[in-house]
This record gives C-alpha cells, structure tokens and sequence, in this order.
C-alpha cells in the first residue's frame, strides 16, 4: 500500500500553508491584514443572488456536462464586447477556473510532456501538471523589467520534443504584468513555428489600468486551432466561492476531447451556473467602477512600497497583485516571523512567499506577492505595516 | 500540436451518447421515459433551498479546501447515526463523487498502476482512469448470480505488481447490487494480505430494500489506513445539480496528499456547501420514505419485465438500477432503434446500453441498465413500453 508519487510529488499550496501561523497570531488577538491571497472585497453583483433565489426547480438536477445553454450564450455575448466571435460550441463550462486548467492540460499532454510557462506564475499550475503528469518548464522573467517576456530565442532554447504548449496568464497572477500585443504577436508565431498550443489563463481580462487594453490569445488571426483560454467569473464578478469557469477552443477536436472529460465528471453546480447568467446579464460597464477602485489600490500600495529604496517592483498595469523584491534573504521566514514575531498596534499583514511561485528551486526567496483586495483605508494600514515590519526585522537580525 | 493519447483514449459517455436520437425523437413529437440515467425525481429537500436562500455574506469567497466546517462536522453526525466514528480530519468535500474518485485514483496511483473493479461498473470510472493515467483491471459478475463477486481466486489472480487497489461500489451503479458484509470481509482481507488499498463508492448508502443493510468499507476493524470512501450528495438529498461529495479515509498520509490536490483547485461551492448542510440537518427517518418509494417502483419495473421469460434479472436489493439481461444481440443499437424507431402510442423508452458498463470488449452486449427514478405509473408505461419494444424488435428483425 503506498501513495502514489505523483501525490508526494505535489507541491502544498505555499500561499495557504501559512494558515497555521496565522491562526495562531489571532488566537493571540492579533488582527491580520490578508494580502495573501486573491479573493476580493467588492460585492458579489446583486443579479446573480437574484438569479439564484428566483430558482424554482423542485428537483436541483444535473446540468449539461458543457454546462447551461443560456450559460454559454451569456458567455458568448461577452465576448463579443470585445470583438472575439465565439460559438456557443467553443466553450465548456468548467468547475472554476482550476478545472479549466486541468482539463487543458489533459487534452494537450501526455505523462512525461511539457508546458513552456514564465515564472514567476501561478503556484497551482504545478499542482494540475502533477496531477495530469506534465511538467511545468519556467523560462524567467524579472522584477527589474516589471515581470515582462525575455526574447523569443530565450524562450525557443525551452522546447523540446517533448512541449507541447506556451502557457501564459495574462494579466498576469502573481506579478500584475499585462502582456503586450506585441508579445502575445511573437509568442503565437513561436507556437505556430514549432506547432505547439498556445493556452492563456484570462481571468484577470477587466482588471486593467492606466488606460491598458487587454489582447487575448483568441484575437490571433490564422491559429485559431491552437489557441486555448482557461477563464472564470471568480473575479471577474467577485464569485470566487462559485468555482464557475470555461475553456474556450476554436478547435473542434480540442473541444470534443474536453467534452469527454466534462462528461465523467457530469456538470458543473447547476444553481452557480444560473447566477453567472444574472452577473453576465450586466452592462459592461459594471466594470469600470471596479478598474477605478483598483487602480486606486494598486496606486497607493505601489507608491507606499517603492518609499522604500530598497524594494524592487514596477508598477504593474493589471490584474490585483504586486510581486515585489524586498530587502529580506528569505520571504518564507518573513512571512512567518510577520505572523509569529511581530505586530504594530496590534496588527499585522500576511504575505504570499515568492518562492513558491517559482518551479526554479532559490529562485523568488526574496520576493512577495501581495495582493490589493482590501479597501484603500486598509491597504494604506496594510502596506505601512509591512514596511515597518521589514525593517524591524532587518535591524533585529 | 497534437491531441492528447489520454484525451483521445477517453471512453464517450455511453449513457450520453444517444442523446441526438433521443433530441430527433422529441422532434418528432415523442415522449420520451427517460430510464437512462440516474437523475432521482425527488424532490430537493426544502432545507437545502432554505440554507443557500438564508445566505446573506456580501461576497461569496472561497471556502477552505478540504471544505466548509460545518459541513464536515454534518458528516460526522451523518456518520455516527450508523456508528461509522470519524473525524472531521478524515474528510475533504470534494466536487461531488466524481471529484471524489480522481482524488482517491490520483493519492493511489501513478501511470500505469491499476486498479481491480468489478465489471460490469459505473462507467466513469473509466473516464478518471484514463484521466489519471490508471488502468481498471476488471473481475467478471454476471446477471444469473445478481452480479455478486466472484471467489477470492478469482480476484486474486488479477492482482499484479502494478495493482494498487480493489474498488467497488455497493449498492451498486449500474447493477443495484448490495454487496453482503462477508463479500466486503473477504475483499478486506485481500487487500490486506496484498497490501492494496480498498476503496468504495458508497454513494447509495440509504437505497437498500427488503431490510437489506449496507455494510460500509469503514466499518471493517483494523484495517483502517488502507479504506478510502467516495461519498455524495446527489443521490442521498437528490441534490445532483449541487456537486458536492466527500472523499473520506482515516489514513492521515492519504487525507494529506488529497489535501494537496484540493489546495490546488481551490475550494467546493460555497452556496452549495451551504445547501448540503441544511440537507444532512435532516433527521434520518427522511429516507424511509424515499426507500419505500424506491422499493415499490423496483418491485414494479423488475416483476413487469420477468414477465417476459427470455429477461435475466434477479432483483437487486439497492441503488435505484437494474442491469437486465434481455433477447437482444447487440442492446446499443436496440436503445437506438428505441428512439428512432418506435413508439407505442407516441411514446417510447430511452435505456443506458450496457456494453458501456464493461471493460471488457464485446461484454454487456445483451444487457441494458435501466434507473428508475420515475413515479410509479410513469414506471408502469416505460417498462409496458420496454417490453413491447422488445417483442416488435425481435419479430421485425
């Protein structure tokens, strides 16, 4: 009787297994600013409670297996807000984004195959090529030029005979960096040269600033049968707890594997698909008022952290998150003695190690991803206790 | 850019594959019984509605991984009630059973292991094989012994260096057999002397008949680290659409790692969670009702189709499914000719052919699962017009 290795294999989740440490520091009545992880303030839009407490099934039956016809409309009429022409038979709703993942990398790779993505990226892309048995190949990217890709040869010296795919999110978690459509441009021509998939994680898609558009993978002319989009409403519609996503395919054959996998596991949750019509249902310019909100966010904790000289970070153009290099050996301990060791009136932050977004071992101790989901007041609170807490803890050590 | 073999491998869903006949039936203006699948027609209990109705949080977040609490702690007083004692470390909520199956494949097993079931079986267990890179290693039942094991022997010669694990489902899906507390005994003590893991679906725990008693893999003594439970909602609370399961296991290595690949996706619904734990508040005499209800409709469906000399069926004593053995050659294009056709009256039946339940090729090739989940006149006119079915199809041809 043994565990497989694939399950030893799996990397624990290095934003949350600070949890410990955190309980702990409010079981001593320490009140803790969460900059850890991704879940947002805003509101959940009132059309999708509504849409669910209209529900009058008496029977809560089993969905689609490619989720809710009305769904997929609602998500296809989105789209072409953005001038991308989808088919209601390009998409399958997922369980959250995370499924969306996972069943992309299943229909793309076998055991043993490989998946070209810039680190720093997001820590649980390891965790579903574990799962599916692909391994996650990093090519680097860096907090001096605000996370962006290093050039094509860079990238190209990455492929084997074994990738299979270029993934990217974009904007991007953790580091808030929103490629360029130039950079998309060259990386689509990289995948076509070498016949690979090209799959992008969009789900930050509204969260961008200072005037930034977002280009999507699915805007490539002339490789639609390549492009893969892992998507999800969990902050485009601060519905994170509804775990509704879709991977979105132009390519039949793509989507008709996925289909097979959407079949095993019957449906997504029929009553969170019925809230994601309500929150579609919106004007589009539901949007802006979040963007204001958060680029005034992203402002204020930019600019408090780079008061500190020794902070590396450029301000980013989306997304809600911030990788920073801060002037620490190790962030893991850092993080740590935050939640064990120290507090300002009777506060501290929680921070996101940076180590753990990288697949490179050493690489991102000195880094932090923070993320600016709490309301300016308390971000303003949030972001000068961090940076008395650094150097607190560079003049005690 | 090349589909995956794992992809391409997936078996389609047997069960959903005749769905643009039965579309094309509709069309024509048929009614169609749906005996196909196993969507219960009870209704959803009213807690559950009231619980996700009650919900008032602002934003619908993330809940932890391994699930919410209070839901867990549900589950352990569900338990008690059948004096299973377990802890709440002992349970991760997962996305239903299915998410509940690929955990437990995925914690035992890596590529190329596999896993013994008997056949014929609930076909996506194939799908999160395929998924997960793991091989279902059938054991032969059959419908003249109502598909209860086979000897030790049998079993035991299947047993491989690369076997990992026994697996069953009882009450079972698609046969609706219980299997007895000796049956289990025996596989324990298999297990055991292999060094496997046994892992059970449980899923229909309460749809036993005739005072039959199911006997759970957690109750068996001293051989507590190697049982893995998959466990859910849907069928218990009628709750299909809700998603929501648990895999359970007093092994503390294996919850652990299970715990990973929770972290990894995230967390179940929140709503739904909620919904759940209004459901198991519950008091248990809830489903005497419904086995009564279920008793009496198995009663009806199996002694109409005996009726008929040339059907093998002995009538199961659990689930809500029989696997019936009937005249036919090859029962994938009878289900088939059923829907395109047939009709009595303008009605006709829509049947789960059964070779999708095996394994093995050419297997099930006679047999037909039939679920039902519909009231008892309803039933009455299916199984009349399954069996006229029969009888036009076999003088016509």
């Amino acid at each position: 009787m043994k565990i497989s290795r694939r399950a030893r294999e799996v990397q624990e989740s290095p934003i949350r297994k600070l949890a410990g440490f955190a309980n702990d520091a409010k079981g001593r009545g320490i009140h803790i600013y969460h900059l850890n992880i991704g879940q947002p303030d805003i509101p959940t839009p009132e059309p999708f409670y509504k849409s669910i407490n209209d529900f009058s099934e008496k029977v809560l039956a089993y969905g689609p297996s490619d989720g809710l016809p009305e769904l997929k409309q609602a998500m296809v009429d989105y789209f072409s807000n953005y001038n991308i022409g989808l088919k209601k038979e390009d998409i399958v709703v997922t369980v959250g984004g995370s499924e969306a993942i996972s069943f992309a990398f299943a229909a793309i790779g076998d055991p043993g195959d490989e998946v070209i993505v810039p680190e720093p990226f997001y820590t649980n892309y390891n965790g579903f090529a574990t799962f599916t048995g692909l391994k996650v190949v990093p090519v680097e990217t860096v907090a001096e030029t605000g996370f962006h890709l290093p050039g094509v040869a860079e990238i190209e010296a990455k492929i084997t005979d074994r990738t299979r795919a270029i993934m990217i999110c974009s904007p991007n978690n953790p580091t808030g960096t929103v490629f360029s459509e130039d950079e998309i441009r060259r990386l689509g021509a990289l995948a076509k040269k070498h016949d690979l998939f090209l799959v992008a994680d969009e789900v930050y898609k509204e969260f961008t600033y200072d005037g930034e558009k977002h280009f999507s993978i699915l805007e490539l002319e002339g490789m639609e049968d390549r492009v893969i989009v892992t998507d999800s409403i969990s902050k485009r519609y601060s519905a994170c707890g509804a775990r509704i996503g879709a991977v979105i395919s132009r390519n039949p054959e793509v989507m008709q594997m996925i289909l097979k996998f959407a079949q095993a596991r019957l449906c997504p949750a029929t009553l969170d698909q019925v809230g994601a019509i309500g929150a579609y249902g919106m004007p589009m310019d539901y949007f802006k008022g979040i963007q204001r909100e958060y680029q005034k966010r992203r402002d204020i904790l930019c600019d408090m952290l780079t008061s500190n000289k020794d902070i590396v970070l450029r301000k980013p153009k989306g997304a809600f998150y911030i990788m920073a290099k801060i002037p620490v050996d190790d962030s893991d301990i850092f993080a740590r003695w935050l939640l064990e060791s120290f507090d300002f009136e009777g506060e501290t932050v929680m921070v996101a190690p940076g180590a753990g977004f990288y697949s490179t071992p050493g690489k991102g101790r000195s880094e932090v991803r923070m993320a600016y989901v709490l309301e300016t007041q308390k971000l303003e609170k949030a972001a000068n206790i961090f940076l008395r807490g650094i150097e607190e803890y560079n003049s005690s050590s």
